[in-house]
């Protein structure tokens, strides 16, 4: 045998001794053309595979063919960008042939993306593109290097003269500093506001929220002494509150109440999505709070606190809203459908983002 | 009740409802001093919870508690980074409470990082660090927009004068264009090897090499056409073959021998980590070649073909490396201990960078 033939003998036996361990590639999720979605999962020995996923009202099951894989086809799904998981009878887990995972740091779950027919905001569409910088800094106030990822818009240059505004941009409990890109793609939803003139180009940062253990009293230290001046030291920023934004979403929104109101002098711009505040920082600050009300409305160019009327926390975040208009304080009430999720993330970013540094 | 205590009740109270429904908050993987590593997963229906990771022999048995706990502590462990899984009943999946995740497009699987008693080449030490970009490029080739990772060095200067050598690294089969840094961690290896000046001040371009249906055969033009050309129209490059190399491991060395052998004059390092040539493109470029190989000879400053003993394509790439051989070109082999994993590609990667562009 010739000595090519001989080596693609032997590779192909050893390549299908591997293969014959492999599951078979599939594809999963399958979007079709009329926004239904094909799920599909390879196992010969469980008993019951459902589906979960945040555009269905419950769990659906999936039925197996004679191979071993299993499949269900949803109906027309409405455009946008759904987290799912499988439960492989008592495990729940991400769909192993899809790639887009849910960057979090308690739970497995994948992500389908249903384009619109028309381009939704969070599309990537065919404009000039921002760029996403992963970085470390060094966090003295935790002792240790920190993640962050930096938005930074079409056009900049770190070494040119134009000086940017920055919104400082934080994650939920379980979430982590991918989080608002991956699943809130808050990069091309600064793109397409951008392209559309209806954003100001601006830096966003995306730090790790997280700090352990929990309640974290030092991420607010983390974010002023830290991050700020990190980002400050190390992009041609504006450094005055009213080129400074900060937002969250969950235990980043009650750390955006935080953050933004105990330092209206640093942070004109504050916008809390869906705020989780049972925490002892929050408490801290808020409980017997008697601010100057009127100093702070005159720093605060925009206060706003958004939920949807399915959240779990719709009433602890309406009473909120009402305890911080009881102090003085006018915060813009955001009230919006939906619930505790990621959808709604991209809607309540893409309300903020016009309405920053103008 | 005082408005706020009522607020605080009711968060309480929905938070408390939520949280039943979650599984407790465990440390997994949770890494010893003496480098024995202590797995957890929670599941009070599961009959049986097994660990698979490439730093064991064989999958182990994790034993659960009464609060429906699943551990296990395997004894110490060297050094290095790991994927692992856990099966639960017949069901492989990632370690929930582990944000670290292999990112890859056909199974799930997390990763454990073993800090060494000394730092390791690809550990996060305190040197100056690079950065990393997320962009996007529109690919000719393929039609459509294209995900690529640049690494630029520390000091990089994107509108200085000093212009760099590029390294084009690909990742392997069913990896992604983050499976380079994220489990292969070339960023930081760069890093400590920059920063002990062992190796060139470079960029790292990791594209996506992945291209549907298999097999991958505009993924070379892909590269030529489209990908090269992005970078030297964004970054201050050098655009000879000198300062351009091209690695990659598994299907990505498969695709660095037909990206580079079939362009040696744009291409003066082709560096190849235990190589899958099962391909018709590879059939196509090496049947029947007859190169010029004193030509060759000359324009290759690096030929490396890297492979471990225990790698299933070891035999496979011990016969490419003969028939290159027998071509008249000048393989350099570096046979290694270990199989076709991702601790071996860390290993080509830190020998490969100190010999590019010098």
């Amino acid at each position: 045998m010739k000595p090519i033939n001989y080596l693609l003998y032997t590779l192909f036996l050893s390549v299908g001794v591997v293969m014959a361990q492999r599951p078979p590639a599939i594809s999963s999720p399958d979007v079709h053309p009329d926004h239904s979605i094909t799920f599909r999962y390879f196992s010969r020995n469980a008993q019951k595979v459902t589906l979960n996923g945040e555009f269905l009202k419950a769990p659906v099951a999936l039925t197996k063919d004679t191979s071993g894989i299993w499949s269900v086809t949803v109906p027309p799904v409405k455009p946008d960008i759904y987290p799912y998981s499988f439960r492989v009878d008592s495990v729940e887990v991400a769909d192993p042939n899809n790639t887009y995972i849910f960057a979090n740091e308690r739970f497995k779950r994948s992500i389908v993306d249903i384009p619109g027919d028309q381009p939704l905001i969070h599309s990537l569409q065919n404009v000039p593109h921002g760029k996403i910088s992963y970085r470390t800094y060094q966090s003295t106030t935790l002792g240790r290097p920190r993640s962050v990822l930096i938005y930074t818009p079409p056009g900049f240059n770190p070494t040119g003269k134009t000086k940017y505004p920055v919104l400082y941009l934080i994650h939920g409990g379980s979430d982590t500093e991918e989080t608002w890109t991956k699943v809130g793609r808050a990069n091309l939803i600064a793109d397409n506001l951008i392209a559309q003139s209806k954003a100001k180009p601006m830096l966003i940062v995306m730090p790790y929220g997280n700090v352990r253990p929990s309640p974290m009293p030092d991420f607010t230290k983390d974010m002023v002494n830290d991050i700020v001046p990190f980002v400050e030291a190390n992009y041609p920023v504006l450094k005055d509150s009213k080129n400074r934004a900060v937002a969250g979403f969950s235990v980043g929104g009650g750390q955006t109440l935080n953050i933004g109101l105990t330092n209206p002098d640093k942070f004109a711009y504050v916008c809390s999505y869906a705020p989780y505040t049972a925490t002892e920082e929050f408490q801290k600050n808020f409980t017997n709070w008697s601010p100057n009300a009127d100093q702070m409305n005159n720093q605060l160019k925009l206060f706003t606190i958004s939920v949807g009327t399915e959240d779990f926390l719709y009433e602890p975040v309406k009473q909120n809203i009402a305890m911080f208009k009881e102090k003085g304080l006018k915060p813009n009430a955001q009230i919006v459908p939906g619930g505790h999720t990621w959808m709604n993330c991209k809607l309540y970013l893409a309300t903020t983002l016009p309405q920053l540094f103008k």
